[in-house]
Order: C-alpha cells, then structure tokens, then sequence
C-alpha cells in the first residue's frame, strides 16, 4: 500500500471542507491504524491539526499513548504544535510529503524533530511528492 | 480571583491521579472559561497535556478557534507540543508559573512564542510563584 498516497487522500477530504488540504495516516507494522485530515476550522478547534488527530486516534486505537514503532506519513511539514505531538507521542518515523515554508518545524523554518537540547529524535524521511506540494499551492493561490 | 491560584489547584488534581502535576485556566475578561490539568497517563494520549485540553475546552466554549483576547495561567512552562498550540489559537497573554529545564518552549530550552522567523507573538508573563515550581520538583524527587 501506498501510504503517502492515503494521507494525500485524506488531504483532499480537508479540501473538499474548505480547510487548509492537510492529511496524515499512522502506520504500524504494515497497517494503517489511523487516518486524518484538518479540522481545524470546521471543529473550531486550532488543535485539530491532520498529525494531532491522528495522535488521538492511534493512542485510542493501541490503547497506549506511546507509539513507539509506529510511522507517521504526512503530506506537509509539521507546525511547531505537530512536531512537538510527535516527539510527545514517540512515534518512530515521519515521512513528510513536502516542506512548509511558514512554519514547518522538521528543518525549514526550525528543528524541533532532531534537538539536541530538547533530546528529541524521530527519525526523517523526506518524500517529496507533487501532488502533496501542489494540492497545498492550489489551494493557496485559489484563497488569494 | 488568583488565577495563577486557580491553576495550580488544576495541578493538584493532576497529582492525586499520579500525573505530571501541572495546571492551567484560560481567562476572558475576568472569567475563567476553561481549566484542565495534565491527563496524558489517565486518558492514554500523549496530547492530553493540560494546555491543549484547556485550549480545546475554551473553543468548545466560545464556539471558536481564535482565542484572541484569552489569557492562559499555566503552572509550568509549555513544552513544543503546547507552545505551538497556544500560538496556533491566538491566545493573546501567557503567564508562566515556573520555568521547565528540560524542555521548556518558551525561552528555557528553545522560544517558539516569541520568534521572528515564525512570525509568533504570544505576550509572555513570567509569575514565578514557589507553590508552582516545588509541586513539580517533589513529584520528581518522589518519583526517583
């Protein structure tokens, strides 16, 4: 299974809600165990990020709040907010779609993923793909 | 009303469920429309810190993401995770009870309320108040 292709899935569910087109699922072993997409505007909730969802829902899901083992594959880079939810919650590998240029928190903007001084390490994996970077500037350009 | 008082009371009830004691309320005006204490180990979810909850709550409240105009009184410095959560909601004022050495995100360990490059500006208040820090170092020596 194509595990960016079913967080860029999730991505067009938040666009067809007019949210910001972000998605996610959580992998372990070889099993989506959650999938979600942004709500913030539609749960009026800024914590309702795609990567704070799934969080969420894995932990009910494993009923353990460490997802140790587990991947995340994401169709943007973190926020600040996400990338700290990642590192809280153990998760062992990110796989991240494509950068962000205004916030992302796993290099572009800052580093929280891979700190020394917060001792934080989640391993990276960049795989940069079109229609993650595409679906986000669409929807941008549309917007102004 | 002490608000500062009525966060670590939320820290207190944090420790009676053998959690990281920590607490905090979210203010509008002069009232108190969310509190939450850490829940992370009881609720199973790494994201249950009592920041991102009393966030949550606050916006079930005022029917709203934008917590323009709110004040947070948290008993800890936040982490990554929850600064980048109370950046994310608008939350005008942050007052700080004590500073968090190991991973504190609001200028111990890295600043992501006050940094240019992401363009976040939270007005922090450091309210250094000794009931906040000793609740925190006795639950650790306890836990040594």
């Amino acid at each position: 299974m194509n595990f960016m292709q079913e967080a860029i899935n999730e991505a067009n569910f938040s666009l067809k809600l007019n949210e910001v087109p972000v998605g996610c699922v959580i992998v372990k072993g070889n099993e989506i165990i959650a999938r979600a997409h942004n709500l913030k505007e539609n749960n009026k909730d800024a914590t309702c990020h795609a990567e704070i969802l799934a969080i969420r829902y894995a932990s009910k899901k494993i009923d353990n709040w460490r997802l140790t083992g587990c991947s995340m594959y994401v169709t943007l880079e973190p926020c600040p907010m996400c990338a700290g939810a990642i590192v809280q919650s153990r998760l062992s590998k990110l796989y991240i779609g494509t950068f962000n240029p205004s916030c992302g928190a796993c290099g572009s903007i800052i580093n929280l993923i891979e700190n020394e001084r917060l001792n934080n390490f989640v391993n990276v994996k960049w795989l940069y793909n079109d229609k993650c970077s595409s679906i986000i500037e669409n929807f941008f350009k549309l917007k102004r």
